[in-house]
């Protein structure tokens, strides 16, 4: 933590963990207690917490109320009865390859552990919860070393402290490069849920780094003035050949930038990478309620009026110019794609 | 008017002026009425009456206005105070120049006129207001005989009854395309205002076309699905050589239609096109106010966030497929541009 590194919002604390409420910044700043693995999997679903690797430390911690609880029910069953609470927290979001890893880490974990695994469990967590912290920040030192002397980034959602452990993935190397002198930073109001407009301008406005919001759709124009060199985003998932999903609207960011000379740049943990999927074309896209989209006035089934709300797409690897990971950044992805830090 | 053409948002009766409330629509239809000049410049500025070609007509209407009254204070030197209304008039917006083109064809008309000037301003205003409509008509049937056996089509912003004298420009295409059978409409939110989920929305609503609402970042993921086959937007001003300002984010359409094999009309009246601008270089767009993006909690001057708000951009010709007049159809307008039709 440092002067602009202040926000953490995920925190064990008092035995229990805390989550910074991101549905109610930045007029609230709230955070709320979880106890069981039934309340963070509802935090998740309904995006109190939010970004690809903020989900799966919040579910590590989450499996470790379950195994707390299990561990006091029944000390004899407890690795049967807590797969419900693993089940409850795999299904609450579906994009976020993050999440399924904590998952499957923390079972592959609890299946050896002898007598009561809380306090294990948790360590294993807490240190997956710092790992993280300085994984980003390795990768806001590579990002911004291949930010060079560029002079506006422009970035997309939020990919920061609030979308991770802390210091963020897109954000960290927007925070090592303001650093470096970065002069003009530009954020995305990102609808539906604005987590351009709410909440990377309330961490960047915490950390004291000025910010300037654009519409989404302002984004063409933005880099027609010349005004951003690079766009810098976080990942939800990436597939083995370097395909990316993250928040929708990025894949025509990734296009926008192409075409005005401007270079892409995603930062994501290897904890973000799918092995699983050759390409892109097999990760699963969420889409949420329409309602998300629709005012409350066409919210009615009638008048024909209706809203396709997909929250992600799927950026190609030949549409990025560097993928940064705590592993090492590949430049340029071709077919062999992320094999190369595997 | 028909079953699925019902809107009026400009209407004069009972000797005034009366319009759509714009920005409180969906929630509630509310028609003011306007006796002064000064009073629609300001529902100009403030956005109650909003598009192009209606923002020409509504000023039309205030010059008929001020003329009434600026006739009874000074039969004798009228022509000469109703300068300082038709200036308030001028200033309301900058980037539409159909304003302009209302204003200037007013006042050739009104120094020629003899005694009571304000029957005879009236009806050239009633006039025009019936020959835009008229206009929108002809351009629905040209622009929907160019979609063809076109299943989806994405509109931006609101180009439609809500824009014009009536039927819509954009919005006229697309209501005469639905009657020969295009499938799907999907319309853009269209930050920070919202006019495609509030206005093109409520209009197709009224008018029983049914419509999808996206995200303006989901366009690009719309179009790689191959769910539209063109885009059709209006103009708010058309360079000489077809370079068309539109609603911020059309410019990033037409470079992403282009990329996916869409195809881009714009609709508008020969009244949009600005014979003085050779090319979009020298068209002003307007900026408007941070706040219209910002949160009320980023509002105050402090902590370095801010917003950047262009509310239009320029799309170059080249990116243009077809220009839709109501003179006639311009194809891959090349440098010549619209003076084919001029």
């Amino acid at each position: 933590m440092s002067e602009h590194d202040t926000v953490r919002a995920i925190q064990w604390r008092n035995d229990a963990l805390y989550l910074l409420d991101q549905t109610k910044l930045p007029a609230q700043v709230e955070y709320g207690r979880f106890e069981t693995a039934a309340a963070v999997a509802d935090a998740i679903r309904s995006m109190r917490v939010r970004g690809a690797p903020a989900i799966g430390i919040a579910a590590a911690y989450g499996v470790v109320l379950a195994a707390r609880r299990r561990w006091r029910e029944h000390p004899r069953q407890w690795r049967m009865l807590i797969e419900q609470d693993l089940e409850l927290l795999a299904a609450s979001r579906p994009t976020a390859v993050n999440l399924f890893w904590a998952l499957a880490r923390m079972r592959a974990y609890f299946q050896a552990v002898n007598g009561d695994p809380v306090r294990q469990l948790l360590q294993l967590a807490l240190q997956w919860h710092e790992e993280d912290i300085a994984a980003n920040r390795r990768m806001g030192e590579s990002g911004a070393r291949l930010l060079g002397d560029t002079k506006g980034v422009l970035t997309h959602c939020n990919a920061g402290s609030l979308a991770t452990g802390g210091y963020g993935t897109a954000l960290g190397v927007i925070r090592s490069a303001w650093r470096r002198g970065v002069e003009k930073i530009f954020a995305t109001e990102t609808r539906p849920w604005l987590q351009g407009a709410r909440l990377t301008l309330w961490e960047l406005q915490q950390d004291k780094i000025p910010a300037t919001l654009i519409a989404d759709s302002a984004a063409g124009w933005l880099m027609r003035s010349g005004a951003v060199q690079w766009v810098v985003v976080g990942a939800d998932r990436i597939a083995a050949n370097g395909d990316a999903a993250n928040k929708i609207g990025t894949y025509a960011l990734a296009l926008l930038a192409r075409r005005h000379g401007v270079k892409m740049m995603v930062v994501a943990p290897t904890s973000t990478v799918d092995w699983q999927s050759e390409t892109g074309e097999s990760i699963e896209i969420e889409e949420r309620s329409p309602n998300e989209l629709l005012m409350p006035y066409y919210q009615k089934d009638e008048g024909g009026i209706e809203a396709w709300n997909p929250v992600f797409d799927v950026t190609p690897a030949e549409l990025i110019d560097a993928i940064v990971t705590e592993k090492g950044v590949v430049m340029n992805p071709d077919p062999q794609g992320l094999s190369v830090i595997q």
